[in-house]
């Protein structure tokens, strides 16, 4: 499409809307060149004691029928900071009722590195090099997944490291979400 | 005083109130020959995105009419988890609407090792050697200072780092509170 | 045995050893009113790159002929600091060869609550309510198990985590060495 | 300079050297676009006890005869790994011989996110945005600094947080070093 003669794509991945601070091609060729940076979110519900009751993970149905499971991840655009970057995605996957508590510290739990070699760190971005400062966040409000292909569940520890559960994420998502009960201090 | 043949000894300490679960004299005994599990919570206000806006710090009148500033601080009881110990002295201290949002990490962002020597680590407590699980808790709440002789003010961190405002806080409690702006960026 | 008219007990347990600095009788006491305060080392070897390749666990021989694996675990004496007292238990433990790398900043990765009780947390300890900082600790030298009924295996994350290895690890050490991975970003 | 036709740009900063992998017009034009991912390195000496107990500086020239110091910093290239980053920047600035002890954790102290507008977080890059994870490194070898025009000391922290040595710091440099301190509880 285009908006005001600059063209703007509207890129269908979950993670990611490209916009006009970026054309395309640009990006294109960055990603080609140089690491991206990424911001992932870990949405938790926890109890009045603070501690981790549910982790929640967006759905989507994929072309062959079958169901993925995700994280809130997405690009830092130039001139963002972290923390910006990190309420901007999870509003656009949760809306804007959802209320995150955003951790006061800037540091991340941990950093997931994610090549398009699977090999390299396990986790795996075919399109580029990315490396994503991660954060578990709770969630104070109402999550509604603002996108129409995408749904949300609410897991609780034990079922969220479930293999099931675990065979329907990919790109190493499903360890991250165990990195982050480890660092909860939930991981079953 | 007394209640039910067990003497109680209430503790003016602002860190500490004795229950039941142990006699004054054994604590007394204990503390003169083990290190003592204890909490500390620095109350901070976030805004929307997180950020630390002001750290709030408990006063009370010294004797001699000085003013004394300090964080929340108390002892770990037996069989008492650190979530809810920490709960409890937040409680306490700044009443039952204080709302605070305790990390969903276990992780202590520093322990402080209280010595009766000031010189090993820089915190120093006269009454014992306590080790000190550190939190950053933000309020969502009223605070209310639960007890007479307290007040609570909310300060900027250029605000609580000045030397009139570290000139009023013993034991090292500026330190921690220094160490505290660093963990959540905004050590000025 | 008795010592200069104070009884000194020799705890065969592989996580203490008692001092002069507090009687038996009177840890006992202290042991059922407060809680006490631990450290326990996740013993490591790592790559020239500081990756962790593999996990120390020491070995005992059971009544029964059994194996049971531990990590290194212990308490922190009075007026001990928590840098000391690590190294303290290291040493008896691995040896005085071990060149530990005790990290330069003072917080743990993360907390055990240990209690009597197993239900509370996960970590259990039948004698006593302890609370302890788990550092993971890069050892650079010659690792010799210094006391007779101990032995010492170096395992890969993923033996490390084998369904194997986990049944030997009694207490909840299974959960926390993989929390000790998914700290360092190992957890398979 | 042209070699094989593409223009290399040696940047004489020293916080970047500019290969191949991303000719120095379209690394200027995502400069312009996108935030570059860095690493920085705040190298320490540690005593035995794994203690910091001095913080290494890189020293420079200025044109008007002005001294600035510096810690380690640079850009990570396109599929690189954070941890070889870290590693070849501290190798091109303080040599072969000072064998880094890079944390086994993969995380960060902290995230210093630098902007060509000083005001957003005071860390200040005027050629681009810039985002760095932080890591405190000891040094266990011998460092010398391996470039001309650089020098390196070794300050206590009570000297590397003195009035002068701040002010001879840039960009918000001075404030991650007391970030560093904080973190590894020596901040005075």
């Amino acid at each position: 499409m285009r908006l005001g003669g600059v063209r703007i794509d509207i890129v269908t991945d979950i993670t990611d809307v490209i916009s006009t601070w970026l054309p395309t091609s640009e990006l294109d060729t960055a990603r080609a060149r140089l690491p991206i940076v990424y911001v992932d979110a870990i949405p938790v519900r926890v109890n009045d004691l603070g501690e981790v009751i549910s982790v929640g993970l967006l759905l989507r149905a994929r072309p062959d029928g079958s169901i993925s499971r995700a994280v809130i991840s997405g690009r830092v655009f130039y001139g963002e900071r972290i923390r910006d970057a990190l309420l901007r995605h999870i509003e656009k996957d949760l809306g804007a009722m959802a209320l995150p508590q955003v951790p006061a510290s800037p540091t991340p739990f941990t950093i997931a590195e994610y090549f398009p070699d699977p090999e390299i760190t396990g986790f795996h971005d075919p399109r580029q090099h990315a490396v994503s400062m991660v954060y578990v966040v709770p969630m104070a409000g109402d999550c509604a997944p603002s996108q129409n292909a995408l749904d949300l569940v609410w897991l609780t520890p034990e079922e969220v490291v479930s293999e099931n559960v675990r065979a329907e994420m990919t790109g190493g998502q499903d360890r991250l979400v165990r990195l982050a009960l480890a660092f909860v201090g939930k991981l079953p």
